[in-house]
């Protein structure tokens, strides 16, 4: 077999301490192994992890996953979304999603964004048929979203804006005022699914668990 | 082709001569190769295998099986899934359902649990129909169950109680007298799927027929 | 990306100068190769190659065809089924159905029978709705069952009897007067999908186009 | 991870000044990739990239995509696919419809055509339902199609008659006359899907987006 490249992703949780080089390294690898499970089709997906208190390291924009290095990512500042350094690639088109999502919960490190068919689907559905969370009752991989004792879990469900920003605000607002202990992950109708988590292996895992949630959900039926 | 992981797995059954060392190998490459298939998303799944009379070399808690190394397994007691070793990882925690198979079995030398889609999904389906166990007729893969003469095979179901013990507690009481030959596998709704077998290779085979048998289950309807 | 197995596959016809050796190289790659993708659950699947005027050599009986490799094939008598040689493995049980291709068709240098998903499912949803052949209209990847000036090809369907010989003297008697230019390939119910070609390559790209016709029968509907 | 084969594929486009034979080496990788994912069974599938003003490379006729060499591509003239050099493999049987493409969009240097099933299959449900073109509509994927500011797009459909050169046709005078702006590609029913771009990787990255859109318009329903 060979390695899986998240063999080689710490799981140390990123910090101020965080070398930018090995994130990119790490950002790259991660975005590589979405594509080839297929959940980030032609460009789409971006990845991101926290750097230091006021930057966030994130993948380039519109560039194929499957092809990209650690020379695709750039740094921007974790307040606008403005490249820290002059000369830097174009930061994904979603930076705001994502800085919403760490000025929302200070203790994570990274998020993932991804377009699973499964989660992409039940997402689609649910807004069809009128929106709302998504919620998943007795399925025993809810324990992977990082909810152990609880029956169920709701996932908040988005429209997906044509403004990005708009987006982005109303993940803002949502998680303003969370639910005591939210779950770790948003669906955004038509588009696709985030999650985020200490570093970049929980927050993957985390997206892993969600789209088998939603396989689950859509094979079982009602 | 990159050579597949079970390419190493000896075929020869795990004994009280078994070398731990080997065992952590062989235990961490098939929770790789699993969770590569997507049947361990996120932390989910664990493997064990006999060592020796009285443990059992299980997989640790909280880890993504796609990481796993040697080093993220430890042996426990048999009778009380107690580690033998101070300063061991934490063992999974569904050992207790592990034991319950190899009390029931003496001659069991592995157990692989995973979350296969279409196992848990067809689980799922017949629990809340009713419960009762999953019963296979006619297809040629229930030959892969190690029941060649049969033409149909039984697999119990149990329920997904949120205490492990509970769960451990049912699938011992089931196998206390169970029935002659039984199918070496089992359900558990909303979870996933156990099957076990005299080494690792031959478990981890038989899980692969369960959830093959699971897809045909529901390709071809009713 | 890594070279896949059926590179190294010569396109070149098993006939009676072929070199065992390399035979049973390729045999049990085409084998891997086809267990990697899910269509040889378990020890499930077996896979053969003309050798010589007289002899076939097929895959042992009852091992994983993930782990198998060149020692795990056997010279068998085309005739008998019988091993050439004393103390080698036992031949795959489904030998006889081998043979009974190899004896209607003289121009076959290989055969492949595995059992992937959608083949397996619409063989038996066919045969449940009252048997008969499984016919595909109109679908471009008819071509790849060797018959690019046909707008529907029949795959003769053969029901799964405990007992192997009969399902093998059902093939023959079936081929012993078959339509002008029958298509290379049958499905047994509730079992799988045999192919054969000139070589090993023929046969296995036979297979891909037959599972995906099934596959896109299955998704158009009726 | 092994690597992704297209991550050797240059994002420059195919111009005047492309090497023929790095463009060979980057041909047989795309096609050996879309063989991997499933979407070129059998023999089926070809790709190609513009070679000048007026020549094409094309992948040659007949052979498995996922054994495909740099040295199983011709180069072909532009306006009647006549191989440039004596003694060339034959070119693809669906060369003509290529050089539709490459003559309607003089900006285009890449044009890929395989068999990936969900496209395949709503082209042939939408055929079947009385033809017209495929629309996505509010789908986030519209915008891998190379469309970034519309609420939906539309995918033109045609027949899959007997005669390739009746399909070229028809796409030649679909596109001689083309909407503003149209979609990179279109679909033949019962047949499969071709897109086209800049060069290489962005035709490829049209395809991944056209077949999740066809997933997920399959997954989500009416």
């Amino acid at each position: 077999m060979t390695a899986h490249p998240v063999d080689v992703v710490s799981t140390a949780p990123y910090g101020a301490a965080a070398d930018p080089y090995d994130a990119a390294g790490w950002l790259s690898a991660t975005a590589r192994t979405l594509y080839e499970r297929g959940w980030m089709p032609g460009t789409s997906g971006n990845v991101s992890v926290r750097s230091g208190a006021d930057a966030v390291l994130i993948t380039a924009s519109g560039l194929g996953k499957g092809r990209l290095t650690s020379a695709d990512t750039v740094l921007v500042q974790a307040d606008t979304g403005t490249p820290v350094r002059p000369g830097s690639p174009r930061p994904s088109a979603e930076t705001c999603i994502h800085l919403a999502v760490y000025r929302a919960f200070p203790m994570v490190g990274a998020v993932v964004h991804a377009h699973p068919p499964y989660a992409t689907a039940l997402a689609s559905r649910r807004y069809r048929a009128g929106g709302g969370p998504v919620r998943f009752t007795d399925l025993e991989l809810i324990k992977g979203m990082g909810r152990a004792y609880l029956d169920s879990i709701e996932i908040p469900l988005f429209a997906n804006w044509r403004e990005v920003p708009r987006i982005a605000a109303e993940v803002g607002d949502h998680f303003a005022h969370p639910a005591t202990d939210p779950a770790p992950a948003l669906l955004i109708t038509h588009h696709g699914a985030t999650t985020w988590g200490a570093d970049l292996a929980e927050a993957s895992d985390r997206l892993e668990c969600l789209e088998a949630l939603c396989q689950l959900a859509l094979l079982i039926g009602d």
